[in-house]
């Protein structure tokens, strides 16, 4: 059988099971998860071993230092993926929720009914939690979910969809329902493009070389790209949060996409504030590339080109830029950043308020560090990505950012005059 | 200037213009439309002479009676659309509207709210007041708004347009934020679609020949394409309120995407049902075409093929068969409806319940028209179309289906561990 033939098999019976996972009750769905969270827990020696193949294969093939720290399981990641479960868990269903709901002056009664969007696609590169993240989210939702993770965490990926379809199954569900594509073919990812019929939304989590794979796709997108965020500190910022939020947002974990890229300091406050935060960065090994004002209390950065500052680093790497005003700093962000999370650091209510208003980026943060951008934090339990888009959602995805509405309509045999 | 340059000037200044757009006022937006319903009234006699150029040219190309019906204005659709650009005005503001918000056990306080989507393009055929219906929303929701309308309606729009962009002027704002493309030539299309950097959003309004010039597009698209509307007149249906219903979702405009196409007739009722309405269908000049247990009982009906339960008449013609379940019914519907708008009528509440709760279409009515699927009747003023889609916006679309959100959080210092 080719691989087509074979992916639109399961690519139909995924399909089929959508229609009726959408009329799942939410008591079938929990079940389902709380199987997974045990089964989890219960297989941690099992999806270690699966991990170690996949991290001693992309060792030998040469992956550097931020690849391999995504692809790596560890028990603590494996807990927290069971514990992420079990907040799912415990979250409302968004299924049958009703938005909204008015009766027009002829009597008909409408209500706005959330319902699951069907069949939707993940394709995603090394990071393997995104497997469980993603299949319960999608699960929970009532959509079916095609699971397409890259060829080096194969492995990982498989054993973790194996317990995803177990416990659907063992919860009286249609394990259909999890479609795990496990060929390394990339052939794979121009099939399911060309499929709107049986897929009705793609969630890509990856870089450039997924985004180029997924060029003229079909099927929607709900693309999660570049993060290039920004954090401003005010000339009226608390200089000793600014710093701890600053560190925060580069070093904490800089392979992700709402780590800090570019810091924006406002002139007045740039000799009391750069040289004490360079000593930092440059002792947590963070290069420093900076415009000449900043270079100015930072003798050892380099000079910033123009390419800095669209740069997405992904690794201890950051750029700095002395700016004249909050006008400059929302300008830049404007016209530099990716509109994925952007901080400002000020005690100065006015210009957080400005900030927020002005800054068109998903996530626009006072006094915090932007790396809170992300389901867990936000509170949804997981997440399926974080949208960098502007249609049907934005930032990080939760369950109802899963689902789609209908109109239910009562009449009592109105007709339009 | 060549017309791709022509193009892209116009959005480049579109795009700036709802920058500043997106942070104006409700006062503003509102005087805005305000100049906007004067104008339509004061200019009745001038947008009935370009009309009038339209549509004789429409006669003169042979067009029929369809498509000119809805190419022509006369006062009452002028006032019509007077009155709607005041029902928007009257509506809230949905930019700045708190969607949700939390604090999260760290102390961070998350709010969800809404903002503008940017630029939107609606591309649409014959009908003349979706200038207007579609400018005005965009406007009120702080959206940049690119038309481009069929060319055989060329005069009326550009004179539609003009008296928008005055209005955005006389209140102060930036007439750049309308933007009408005049030319004919099919390649302005063609360039539009290549600009995701430039356009948020694509609304095609049209046919099948839309549908294929948007083919590939790279800006994303709300499609609002084949409106197959079915009524179920179930064995427990009042047989007079189906006779109303079913009569008007086909006959009160035909032309129209949330017309009746197919009626499906439970056995037990079709005795007593088809007859009569019959009747009153052919009084009408409907052709009906019904399958053999249908047409026992309607002598003169056509016989029904496969492709008229796939057909989108949009004329004087229904499909009509003899279902024997609303199982069957419900089944038949997702085989061969477009998701847009169906129907049951019943005075048994568990065959509505599981009607609106199993058919998976964008508005499902249970005793009343299909032709109600509107944003007018929807009560959202007017409306930008009626998605067939399931991302994002899901059937009539009004204020809030043209913005987006955007997440603002406070923090005192938060930092991620």
């Amino acid at each position: 059988m080719n691989l087509e033939t074979e992916i639109v098999g399961g690519l139909t019976a995924a399909r089929d099971a959508a229609c009726r996972l959408a009329l799942a009750g939410t008591a079938q769905k929990n079940d389902a998860l709380a199987h997974l969270a045990r089964a989890l827990r219960d297989s941690t020696a099992v999806l270690l071993a699966a991990n170690a193949t996949d991290v001693a294969a992309a060792r030998a093939a040469g992956e550097g230092g931020a690849f391999v720290e995504r692809l790596t399981l560890n028990p603590d990641r494996i807990a927290a993926m069971a514990r992420g479960v079990e907040e799912v868990a415990a979250l409302p269903d968004p299924v049958g929720e009703t938005i909204a709901n008015w009766t027009r002056p002829n009597g008909l009664a409408i209500a706005q009914v959330r319902v699951p969007l069907g069949v939707i696609a993940i394709v995603y590169e090394s990071r393997p939690n995104v497997t469980i993240d993603a299949g319960v989210l999608c699960l929970k939702a009532g959509d079916a979910v095609v699971l397409r993770g890259g060829r080096e965490a194969l492995a990982t990926n498989a054993a973790l969809a194996r317990l995803l379809a177990d416990a659907l199954a063992r919860a009286g569900l249609d394990p259909a329902a999890v479609m795990f594509i496990g060929s390394p073919d990339r052939e794979a990812i121009q099939i399911i493009k060309r499929h709107p019929d049986l897929i009705d939304l793609i969630i890509p989590r990856g870089g450039n070389a997924l985004k180029a794979a997924l060029h003229g796709s079909a099927v929607p997108l709900l693309p999660h790209f570049d993060g290039i965020c920004h954090t401003y500190v005010d000339r009226a910022a608390n200089l000793p949060m600014a710093e701890e939020i600053c560190f925060n947002a580069k070093c904490s974990r800089p392979s992700v996409c709402n780590a800090m890229e570019t810091m924006l300091v406002h002139r007045a406050i740039a000799p009391a504030f750069l040289p004490a935060i360079a000593l930092r960065f440059a002792a947590a090994g963070v290069e420093l590339r900076g415009d000449a004002p900043a270079r100015a209390f930072i003798p050892d950065a380099r000079p910033a080109t123009d390419a800095d500052w669209d740069a997405e680093y992904l690794e201890l790497i950051l750029a700095i830029k002395v700016v004249d005003s909050l006008d400059e700093a929302i300008a830049f962000i404007a016209r530099h950043g990716s509109g994925l999370a952007d901080a400002i650091v000020t005690d100065d209510p006015a210009a957080a308020e400005r900030f927020q208003r002005e800054v068109d980026s998903a996530t626009v943060y006072v006094n915090a560090s932007t790396r809170f951008t992300d389901g867990f934090e936000f509170g949804f339990g997981a997440e399926t990505g974080i949208s960098t888009n502007r249609l049907h959602a934005r930032g990080p995805m939760g369950l109802r950012e899963l689902t789609t509405y209908k109109y239910v309509i009562r009449g009592d045999g109105q007709v339009r005059r």
